[in-house]
């Protein structure tokens, strides 16, 4: 199956940046692609550089203006759609959620993103509410997405939820970068430790993993008391060995790339690591700490 | 603090394993190792190619031979070092299980292997009750070790336990190698997804992880009937953010690498991946598949 990743900027402008996804979904289409994913809160900035209030203006109900637009690309190119909104689901609750759009144009489902970041940069936990619909796959005509968004990234135990679900493939929209005042060492640790986490999540459980980050630089809103970020791309996709079959650069790019997904039955069966789990000592998985 | 690891070739003969190890250990205690540490069942040539009960005379008791004459050296030469046992428990119970000695010679503490793997060449169900020991981490006078082995370098949810426990790294005895019938492509797969899953499992925690394999062809003691086993070696040392600080190439070898342990509150801050997770969410890890 052709897979499509549109690595894009994003602009202050939604009428902007909702062209450059339409660009790129369509070109991805045009060379094949069934089912085509989108960066994280692709029709805007990042706005959690910092914490206003003014910037929940953003956010959309689901259904909404983003799942009525891309639903009728979705039905006109006949492809899945993976979409990522800021939603708002009442007054005072918002979140960071990913809508699957059917190519018959209807949403197939949404993940509520669960694992909610905060740190310099990233003030998410003021804008977003962690999610409430747990790791549960999306079910589609192209098969079982598991669909989670960026900082579900970093955790193995996110992945594995989604295989033991029967996942076909896992998704992560995104939206990361460099913070442009670290030094350039620094800055290939990170990288490298984004792509490796992610990579190890296809290596664990057997899946093709697809990563779709976005990219240049955003000052920040508040100007020069922050730093801005230098978002980094390299968006990619990977097999069920963890092995990269296609990767972008730091620039906007769209890339198509064909994955067998029947591939998973003979990975699993060389390294059938499901078969082992420890499951009856994995409780303390689900404590915070283990003193 | 310095740490080494004896990346050895094992030898049919017991006498000529031991001295491969020890001559390692010297080397690296030399050379200011604090922490040394041998790869899985070093003791022997990897006898699970095949099943066959007269292998099971190889095991030993804990405490046994092996504890006695590597806790003498760890005494001598003041340094805790991490040894590999095929353990015989009772008639008809044998582990494969992990030693560690304090550098006063005493044994720290044991763990039994906790994930048993069975594939063509590595039949270990056979020779191996699974672990009953837990995923706990051994104090020592060096630090908190999470010892694991082997196959259990696959799960990112041993590596979790451990780190919840409060490991403050890391480290898996390994014996792993190329079926040499296999393509170069996949070889390198296998390898790539090796080293990548357990820089992931240093990612996801914060840790250094320590993975030591062996080295060299052994044939199967089938005879024909076997391919025989080519150990990759390319044991490494990762730090907290999953970068490589060193990694051996595929012959005998002896590494010390210097081990900054307060990292990991400096990149735990950074990226503080222990406060979000969905703890809430978490109890179907413990299920074998949520179908």
């Amino acid at each position: 199956m052709k897979i499509g990743i549109v690595q894009q900027r994003c602009s202050t402008h939604r009428s902007e940046s909702i062209a450059s996804s339409e660009d790129g979904i369509r070109k991805a289409a045009a060379k094949g692609a069934k089912l085509v994913i989108l960066p994280e809160l692709h029709a805007s900035q990042y706005f959690c550089q910092t914490e206003n209030p003014d910037f929940f203006d953003l956010a959309e109900t689901i259904p909404g203006p983003s799942t009525e637009y891309f639903g009728k690309l979705a039905k006109e190119l006949k492809i899945v759609i993976v979409i990522s909104i800021f939603e708002r689901r009442a007054s005072g609750l918002y979140h960071n959620t990913a809508v699957v759009l059917e190519k018959t144009g209807k949403i197939a489902g949404k993940y509520r993103k669960m694992h909610i970041p905060d740190d310099p940069g990233y003030y998410e936990k003021y804008y977003f509410a962690p999610g409430d619909l747990g790791f549960n796959p999306i079910d589609t005509s192209v098969g079982r997405l598991g669909v989670m968004v960026c900082w579900d990234q970093w955790y193995p135990e996110a992945a594995r939820l989604m295989a033991l679900a029967g996942a076909d493939m896992l998704i992560y929209p995104t939206a990361i970068g460099w913070d442009p005042s670290v030094d350039k060492a620094e800055k290939q640790r990170q990288l490298d430790s984004w792509i490796t986490i992610q990579r190890s999540h296809a290596i664990a459980n057997g899946l093709p993993v697809i990563s779709v980050n976005r990219v240049g630089f955003e000052p920040s809103p508040v100007g020069k008391k922050g730093h801005g970020i230098d978002f980094w791309g390299n968006s990619f996709i990977a097999g069920q060995q963890g092995e990269i079959l296609a990767m972008a650069g730091t620039g906007k790019e769209v890339i198509i790339t064909d994955v067998d997904l029947g591939r998973t039955e003979k990975v699993r069966r060389n390294w059938p690591f499901l078969r082992d789990r420890r499951i009856d000592c994995f409780s303390d998985l689900s404590r915070r700490f283990r003193k």
